[in-house]
């Protein structure tokens, strides 16, 4: 038997840029967690340690710092686009480069100061070919976290001998979002399509009824897919983020009742719940979610 | 020689406690971490493992989910306020309770739905002795993440042979805020108190100049103070979350400059300022800041 | 245009699994987070919320902790496999199961007593078809930090405008190694096959010279297939925990040096290193990596 | 009225300082994250910013690293010391530093080459003034998980119309310990001094019967005290770890029984016991424990 190399690819996770626009009193913020990574023909590197062919993460991150001011950050999917180019074009043995970027949102104080929102992240995961065709961005958000004080019901479930949960017409429904949708063509208005697809998930979960987490999920990617013709799929990872209702039967306290007013939040374990929608006439995704963590 | 038990303390930490309050179809939502605990006379549990004095941490635990609903949470302070003092009355052989609060905000999507805010937490801190000297509230804020673009200095520092920092007339500043400031009554209007203190510290943030964060803190906790006549003093932690300014000297690329524009955040070390800013004729701040964890 | 719902799968994440065996006044303990999910038809459940073929997320998690006594865990591989053939056979409308388990590691105190041992985390994922070819088991380990403090160069890359990194002959390597191999077979003695892939990892991390991480992995992975016939591949995801030489040179101290003695050790960011390798006549994966987390 | 500054700190923490000694082909590795902090007469830095009497804290991480070398660290107790003075000599207006020093261990693989143990973390806090009665050393550990899977009761409690728990004479007792010890001497063997109170906390809690974590807490102390003729006192910090006993009543599986052999592994709350354990002619404390985190 022999060993051979498999799938492989290196960069730099986790740059941690900052691009302050300072042309005017009125200072602009974008904050920025940039993952680069090359895919290739790199070989040489793992089987004998020759580094010839390999662009070192150090200069990848350069790079990324670099572009923050050589091309700007108008949207990050344009920033990554740019990057991503940027690396494929100087490294000669990759085949493809994919740019990762989370965005942290500002809230704006004054003309030059700022508070950090929380909140939702804005996502994208870039991949860039040596042809248009091997282009590809997803956008997307994590960390929405999601409740429903009512409108959630969880019954009519399979069971067997170990169920012991007990149907409900009223619980609290609440997740912590992790969306990507996928983009059919790169000369998109990347701000506003976010934007957009942001809003339908937040509009949609708030006016459904829910019979289950499945459900919501669906009718939310079915929102997003319906705004806007040019996206292809949205993936969805959602845990269940349980609120159990607090049972008050044992306590010795006179008419100290629970209709569904007081819940304990539980950490672990959580039910995780995980979907694709795809429009039917989509175009196959190639390599647009090779290697992206979580849910494909 | 002999060994004998000092200080000690018990409690529940944790609790988190979701409160949904649906007496019409536009629903509350109040979600807490809350954690209690009690100290006194319980020398008995550590010398022979005698519990007869002591109230369990579950029975704790119960307590704060009930005291959800038999008070309600019309503020943390408030509902703190009670819980202690129920926790003291049930517990013979305490001598205090101290309830500590921190409160996620949510923003509303609809009657019953809605999305976590993220960013800063309110919190607070209250102590329940058996007489009403011995009751303290410390109101707080953390995760309060705040930045400066511009109008901020470093310079004319002590300098020493292991000193290589160049000295700067503009730098970002910023920090990841945890104040909290203590009250001399309890008959507070404490989402008012809360509301005035926070805004105080954005506006004094955004507003002035700082020659070091020393000095920013000070103006803020004076700022706290001034509005506020009941207060005695503020406390500060305050990381300063390091942002260095990229270097593109060595970048071979015509015309790359960085006045002020890129930067890369930093995680690890942190410059670590707290300060204490008091009222001159405070009254003397007893067990308040007892065993209250960080800064004192 | 319409949508149609694409991969799909639920169950329940994160089971603090911990399972005591008492059989004699020497008790062992295993110490579990276990995380389930099921695919296959579920289209129901996301269309119309019609919940008649989905096992709940609950039951599943019931189903974890029953199995820990009724199959008992001679080892996470072992468990795993009879646990999801348990939660397929209960659910009709499954296709798979998967089940994927981390293992924490206990060092004995005595007979009945003991201290966790932290370190490296053993971890496995299982997928259980519905016919024996759809059966797969990837064991793995995680959170084993590895350091050399010498036998480590980087040097001979290749260079681009944005390059500025130095040469190196002599530097620190250091990772956090997550690792997957991929079983042919499903009758092997896991517990003795992971104490066997793990040395290999560990030995040829120890005796090699790295001329990159790519090198090193490369030679960690061949070694762990090379001493099992039975395993087809193995992946690695690893991190460049970089330690920076501390420059001394801007000290006004006498004799100052820094030989590759004093490190600053970086968290972000890092580079990232992802590889496989393969026998040459391993069979084909099916869906053993599907849904893995991380690098595929 | 008028404000105060009252007391303040600054310094720089989580300085993650790694030493190899190479002296010879065996290396050896010293792997720490330093925190350092002054105190003293600061007030301008506050007021006006005046910076000229602030050793910068850049500064104060220079001296972390360079004394990594120049004093060495043959403990982290001796290594915080000379650096504690070393900054209080560099800083007129100082009148006292302190130095954290958490540890991280690694298990020797090779002449170079090493794998992170893991576990619990050795530390320090080391505090220096300006006359030796000033200089207080406290050191300790944390991360400390310790489990009992038998031999531990929690019954007899005190209860009232919220209580719920069951008595039981046989449960799980874990925890993740902190534990600080203070010394009354600086010319102390630190290695051999730790070495000898790790292993009386460890053997106690093997070896007692626990009727409560308060009891086995003040046993662990004294052994600790009883060892040490120098040390002056102990503190704790033990959340109980709470382990369920996993009901399996309901379930429709005969013979299905839980004789304390299957339990779920809870987060959140958890009971939090913090204790103080000291020698009845022990010496005051003066500073040692002053804006130390955590229960003091």
């Amino acid at each position: 038997m022999a060993t051979v190399l498999g799938a492989n690819q290196y960069g730099k996770a986790e740059n941690r840029v900052v691009r302050i626009v300072r042309d005017t009193p009125r200072h602009e913020i974008r904050d920025l967690n940039v993952s680069t990574s090359l895919r290739g023909e790199f070989t040489a590197a793992h089987a004998t340690g020759d580094q010839s062919q390999v662009l070192p993460t150090d200069t990848q991150k350069n790079t990324a710092f670099a572009y923050a001011k050589l091309h700007g950050i108008s949207s990050i999917e344009d920033y990554a686009l740019a990057l991503g180019r940027r690396l494929l074009k100087a490294t000669p043995a990759a085949t493809a480069a994919q740019v990762r970027v989370e965005e942290y949102a500002w809230d704006r104080l004054g003309q030059h100061a700022f508070s950090r929102r929380g909140g939702d992240v804005r996502t994208c995961v870039v991949t860039v070919g040596r042809d248009e065709d091997g282009t590809h961005v997803l956008s997307g958000l994590q960390d929405l976290v999601l409740l429903k004080s009512t409108d959630s019901e969880f019954k009519g479930f399979l069971k067997d001998e170990f169920t012991t949960l007990a149907e409900t017409d009223d619980r609290i429904l609440a997740t912590s979002l992790i969306a990507k949708w996928r983009h059919t063509r790169t000369d998109v208005d990347w701000n506003a399509s976010y934007a957009d697809a942001r809003e339908c998930l937040l509009s949609t979960f708030a006016t459904s009824y829910s019979r289950a987490l499945q459900e919501t999920l669906h009718l939310m990617g079915s929102a997003v897919l319906g705004g806007q013709q040019e996206l292809a799929e949205i993936r969805f990872s959602a845990p269940n983020k349980h609120h159990f209702l607090v049972d008050f039967n044992g306590f010795d306290a006179d008419g100290l009742t629970n209709d569904g007013e007081v819940f304990i939040a539980a950490d672990r374990p959580y039910g995780l719940i995980e979907a694709q929608v795809s429009r039917d006439d989509a175009p196959p995704p190639g390599d647009a979610w090779l290697h992206v963590p979580g849910f494909v």
